[in-house]
């Protein structure tokens, strides 16, 4: 985790090419890590740099994904990542699997059915081809497997020492059926919110891996493409409010996103949050909180409440959802934020992270 | 340029994870710069790695742009590239500039009108905020000029020491109007060859600013948004073959491109091309081939020998092609090879360059 979380918001007045632009980036003159971590820090250098300094060009939210219409009102699904994992090859996938699903799943958080995807490379010099050969085979059986078309591609090459690797980004093209309406703006009091199955489990996974770092039990990572999970839960007829993807900065950015962006609370059951024994284990040992912990396939969803049993069911009967549960309600009550009952009748409540625990994740 | 021009090709087998792929990427075991020239080594790359590595989930090419279609039958063009170039700011323009014309280029060349950009930034932590600010106004002022919106993007940091400064990708979408039929295929015999103004500027403008490099007139880049350019060559409503703009490996390997997808010969006449004398004199003092120099803002066009006169004068009384001149034909003999005219009533083969002649340009 950056070791800013003390340190309060501050306006310095960088000034860029004459342009003074109040950046209250908690005073740091340069980027730190925890600007790629999804959570607060990420959303600053949003708000405060990168929207004022692109100006009317600009979409009001620059979101993970976007929704445009184009032609004769097909509404597409829009959405780019870049991977910069580190070990490239991981327990459960490698970059490869990582970079395809985590587009295809972005696409799929709006309810799209993913259809196109560009791959954009970074190479380092001095990468063995034998390596960038098993990354690509990675993409494209994660890509034929989620039944997407890799359809463009642009291939870099920066100097040994200024790049480590392999970075791939993707961006993808989707297709939203007529009717379908999810946005993190919809969540409202009284829907119940679900998670697709146990969390913490990618971000351990890429742990156990690093210099260092191992655990008795070999976590794999749970990366999946999940639009047919998705499809499933559209299936049922029920009114889908929002479906987020919790992976940098895990289920507890998700959630504050959400909270925020529909002005509800949100209130977690902290016994039924599915973390399973290696995940706790793991985040006992290195003091994470498992809700910060990125998840690469899994999904939250959040739906009125009289829907929540009809589609949970709809989750259990697909292989990515088997152990999907309710952990918790939206609430009138403390809109904005997300609070976590405790085992002993307490509640504590769940921040939005302001770095990262753990970069390198994606 | 990569010292590998006198390695013939030959088959090694790399064997990754148990497939086995004849690679002839001339017996080098690992990427090296010239694999993202966007010359031979580049295309070696995409056919015998990616490509076989892909499989069945590849579009049959996988060019810089793809045609795909939505809905009820609405074309788009979708378009994705990297931009590494270092350095990040340089006479005439920067990173920002770059990435947003790049994109909006690719897609124009398939004669799409650009609409909607993604941007995808790669930081190195220690990165200067204000640094990051100036190109993310350059990307806006970019997208405002050439009339795109920036709708969804994505950041993630690296370590210092894993990358330098700033990567960023963007990714494009745009409308092809109905009727347009725009292909590196679709060149014939005949056809008259055009380009839109001065050659090898954007090359040498990087070139100048590289330490130890300087020349005696400072030559700016010619960064642009072409696709006005090109909505001013529709309107002439003639059949437009061929668009390219010539990036990574200059006209010549952008010709070369062509004259192989189209399988014509292309016959240029040397004493036609427009290198403007600081392009000419760079060159000859680095020994560098104009011809293989960068541009960034400069189209090719193979239009029909009838129409070469109206597309001319279109491009001529548009702000960027006002210098646009023909510089040969496309002929019958030697399919699939660029020849150039010399002035003393010779001909040179003008080879597709094989990695590059000066990386880290765009």
């Amino acid at each position: 985790m950056q070791d800013v979380t003390a340190v309060v918001n501050d306006v310095s007045d960088l000034d860029f090419e004459g342009w003074a632009c109040p950046v209250p980036l908690r005073d740091i003159p340069s980027v730190v890590m925890g600007h790629g971590g999804g959570g607060a820090m990420s959303g600053e250098l949003i708000e405060h740099l990168f929207l004022p300094a692109y100006g009317a060009a600009a979409a009001a939210e620059l979101g993970d994904s976007a929704v445009l219409t184009v032609g004769s009102g097909t509404r597409l699904a829009f959405s780019t990542d870049s991977f910069v994992v580190k070990p490239m090859f991981f327990p459960g996938g490698s970059i490869g699997d990582l970079a395809v699903n985590g587009t295809v799943n972005d696409l799929a958080m709006s309810g799209a059915t993913p259809l196109f995807l560009s791959t954009a490379f970074i190479l380092a010099e001095g990468t063995a081809l034998s390596d960038l050969g098993r990354i690509a085979q990675a993409v494209g059986r994660a890509a034929e497997d989620a039944g997407v078309r890799l359809v463009t591609g642009d291939t870099k090459v920066v100097e040994h020492g200024s790049g480590d690797g392999v970075y791939l980004n993707t961006s993808g093209i989707g297709v939203i059926p007529p009717g379908v309406d999810i946005h993190a703006r919809r969540a409202l009091p009284g829907d119940a919110v679900l998670v697709s199955g146990d969390i913490g489990v990618h971000g351990v996974a890429v742990m156990s891996c690093r210099e260092g770092l191992e655990f008795g039990t070999t976590v794999e990572s749970d990366t999946a493409a999940l639009h047919g999970l998705v499809a499933a839960m559209l299936a049922t007829g029920t009114g889908l409010h929002v479906l987020r993807d919790p992976t940098r900065g895990g289920v507890s950015a998700s959630l504050n996103e959400i909270a925020r962006a529909s002005d509800v609370g949100i209130e977690l059951v902290e016994r039924l949050l599915p973390v399973p024994p290696a995940v706790r284990d793991a985040c006992s040992l290195l003091g994470l909180d498992p809700l910060q912990v990125a998840n690469e396939g899994k999904l939250i969803a959040i739906v009125p409440a009289e829907d929540a049993d009809r589609v949970l069911a709809a989750m259990q009967a697909h292989p990515l959802g088997r152990s999907a549960c309710r952990i918790g309600s939206c609430v009138p009550e403390h809109a904005g934020m997300v609070v976590a009952k405790t085992g002993l009748g307490g509640s504590r409540v769940i921040g939005l992270p302001i770095g990262e625990q753990l970069p390198r994740i994606c």
